[in-house]
């Protein structure tokens, strides 16, 4: 799995660079609000991956432990040499204390943070699902030549392989609840968590596996389309430059309140009723009392939007 | 709860009559399917809201029991015949048999069945969340003049009570999984499930209560846009009728797998670069070879995809 | 699982029947309270399956559905004769309205009612493990000759089989957890459920069935020591009976607070430094001043505990 | 919580050091199986508690961060400055990159971290609700003077701090459950977390808080009863000694298996009828043959058992 996550580290990366000033909307609530580029996506995926690499690294350390320590952990019948000498040849630190077991907070915890990269995982899946809608179009699946995207419709290109990604998370928090009930086991040891770990070690660690490769394949080989981002950008009329706008009211001296519905009125109307909002402005004659022309078509300049993506990208990529 | 579900089957079934023949386009995996109407949305979460009616008063009949039966149910310190007096008296039936106290199975079921449906009206809000997506724009929640959809971006109207209602769900579903915990006392009664049941049993049924109620508002008051349902159905060139040609020329003849690749190759092509799916089919001569201009044509007509929507709503609203 | 309920309430229904009238001490909160019967713990599990096959027919009713009405569920393509024609044949309900899929309400509300069954079969097999511990010991699983109880230790019988079902448990817990997030799928059907049911719906099921006849070995094949069972009941000194004397007490006049005081110190006194609580309230000349010796005596008379054992039987085995 | 978590620790070493060589039964299963000390147990919890302080600084560590990148995580329209200065003034990390919110696999982390460690708070609880049962009664929770156990039973003293705590680590599980659904936001940020967190940031943290508190006070003033420890430890005539014999039969030259069954019937025998294990085994002509009367009898030897505990003790308490 750190493999895995290492593999989709590297593909995000490159992503984030190739697409790091192809200029998309980006999207909150699913509207659109304001001007990102695609590469802020991935670079934001990997600081998160990132994180996963780390805390992957720690859960492992934390089950790589070992004990003999005999049926209560007393070393009553076994010399803790013993212990030393089989923990050293199989790479694990001896458990500093132990009854008949290693203590399952331990699994619990690694289990837990399968289950928290999965939800990620998760997201970036929903995230290609999105893109891939037929309104948007912005990204793609690997979809292989004489593939079948449905068998009733020929017209379809499904993504699949997100789904199939957003559906296992489910299963990866269901087996961090299970093994969150194995921690309380019964005195030195009760057996009840085994039929468990039987379950949910090899399927948690299998299926996450899975995943990250998964995505990692389709990150890899996503069908990108530039084209269709600058459309979708240019689809609402103006309307997701307002906030730039408004701001520049409030420079000028405005409440904040009244600025906020000399803008909001002609936005919606735009949203709902199509048209230009550049226009609609700079035909207002209470707003050009404080704006010239050239203020308000400031506000439309991409470059002011993504004048701090490469101070962001220094963060992540350090 | 139960009044609540009824509210919402009200709101769902007026939606479902009002826009019964409203034609949209439907969507698997995110991508243009078939046509559908928007009714058959309505009228498909109104058949899911009466299975959860029946759901609600089973669960609720199941705690709607008591004991009076003494500290460990035998009635050795009191007699049986004060238990019937009791429960008449509060309208409850005497559980048959008792321990200390009534059977944990009874509530983890109860609180089991209010997640089963919130997770429902999660889909309800997840649907209009994603109707109201920008580039989709076919429903809006109810938005009142002078609201902020957001404090900085003044063109923004945000899906919030919908996206309110899809977190909520999560908690119904985690409240859920503490109540099944709960079944497991030990012997004839540990104190352990009563902790649990302060918080999930208050919390768990006013927030599906409010639930119920703020998608019934939603509903209600959701702004519908025809036009723009229109607008996307005519989006794809055309492509989302290929199924049609496709299963007419199985009919003529033609291997399903032949058939498929033909019209397929054009839908892919149409879906991609834009076009007209219609004239694209109409051109080729080797589908000409099996289909008549017209019968490529009728593949274009919505009344073929919406001739059922009389007998599906016979079978929802008998 | 329908037929493995049954073969399990089947085995209940033996015991309740054959230990009826078997005394042995109640216990709250893991202390000995007032006296039961053995049967009587048989008699509340058989109600609960009850409870759980009707439970477990109406899950199975909801899931008994079938859809072949097309790609969006509007019947296009297909006339609804085919639906009618194969679900007529393969014993299934055609669901009134569908998408591409019959909805996951119904499926989540089952594994939901899986989970609520394995949480009871939990309960049982804790109290198994109680029964077994080494200071209670009034029950024990089946134990083959030849087995061993411990790899170490020659003198161990564990309850492996309870503690494999107490696990298991869990697992039917997390599997409905990720059912019941499988409900929310986008529009008329996107596949991210598809991955969890194929975990989930072979293991669930095979496991509840595994679980359940398990269960129905273990009760068939219970090792009982009613021995045991008696000496348990008189391990207290007596204090057990103190809530009837307490109830005396009250009947003669006594405010219950001054009687509950009166008799707790001697109660927990006899609990904790041994001794016959019987003798020590004889000696009690305050007490006295209210009981007479055949009053006090009385409290000792199990019959008393037991004298509505036949009534709730009659309940619960109508 | 982690000024919490210390003075748990603190309470835990104080205890173990108390009764570092108070000899008592290890049981696994349930079942009696060799000689521990009850500090054993306090250590083990410590060196738990120890795991869980470093997990919870962690996860701390990694919510510890802010963002002011306005609303898409551009600084479009404001500097990095700003998020500088006021992450600066109140002690938080700038998140490295952020869409309009800080990424919420941080807070499931978080979440779920609170869950494992709520897990081992649950262990603790149930060991000491067993500890207290009326047969074991090795320990039992604080009883203030005129409290009353039970309101019924004025013999009862109920483990009810501890059961308090089993069943908040439920919800605490659960609260992790919808904080890992949290993850998953649509584009830039959908609000569906909000509702969630509004409930789970306050009741998850709160109650852990809690948890932590209540269970330094029950291990605090814990009522310990070696008496009754010493007691148990004799209660199986001998048989828990029977894994001692076993092994040095096998150091005798006997195959493993064949020393096993000859020790195994005795100790069997003696569980089930009573009687002396040490006396079975002396006057087993068979065994006689490979062990001298003073090895049999050196079996018995509790400091055999407790040799390694400065071990052990030296390992944690480092």
């Amino acid at each position: 799995m750190i493999e895995g996550a290492r593999g989709l580290m590297d593909a995000l990366k490159l992503h984030a660079l190739k697409y790091k000033m192809t200029p998309m909307i980006g999207r909150t609530h699913g509207v659109h609000a304001e001007p990102i580029t695609f590469g802020l996506k991935f670079a934001l995926w990997y600081a998160e991956m990132e994180r996963h690499l780390e805390r992957l690294r720690r859960a492992a350390d934390e089950i790589s432990v070992g004990k003999i320590s005999g049926a209560v952990g007393t070393f009553a019948q076994i010399s803790p040499a013993v212990e030393a000498y089989v923990c050293k040849k199989t790479g694990l630190k001896p458990a500093p204390i132990s009854n008949q077991i290693v203590q399952r907070d331990r699994h619990a915890y690694f289990f837990a943070t399968l289950a928290v990269i999965a939800s990620s995982l998760e997201k970036f899946a929903v995230e290609i699902r999105h893109l891939q809608r037929t309104e948007v179009l912005e990204a793609e699946e690997p979809f292989t030549e004489g593939q079948k995207g449905s068998s009733a419709m020929p017209h379809k290109r499904n993504p699949i392989l997100s789904e199939n990604v957003s559906g296992l998370a489910r299963l990866l928090r269901a087996y961090a609840v299970a093994a969150l009930e194995n921690v309380a086991l019964w005195h030195e040891r009760a057996i009840s968590h085994s039929s468990v770990e039987r379950v949910v070690a090899p399927d948690a660690t299998i299926l996450l596996d899975f995943m990250l490769r998964r995505m990692t394949y389709v990150i890899k080989n996503l069908a990108v389309y530039p084209e269709n981002m600058k459309r979708n950008l240019e689809r609402s009329g103006g309307a997701i430059f307002s906030e730039k706008v408004l701001l520049r009211l409030v420079e000028k001296g405005l409440p904040r309140d009244v600025a906020y519905r000399m803008v909001q009125r002609h936005a919606l109307n735009v949203a709902k009723n199509g048209g230009d909002l550049r226009q609609e402005l700079l035909r207002d004659s209470r707003i050009r009392r404080y704006l010239s022309s050239e203020e308000i078509k400031a506000a439309w300049d991409l470059r002011h939007y993504l004048k701090n993506v490469d101070y962001i990208f220094n963060r992540v990529f350090h």
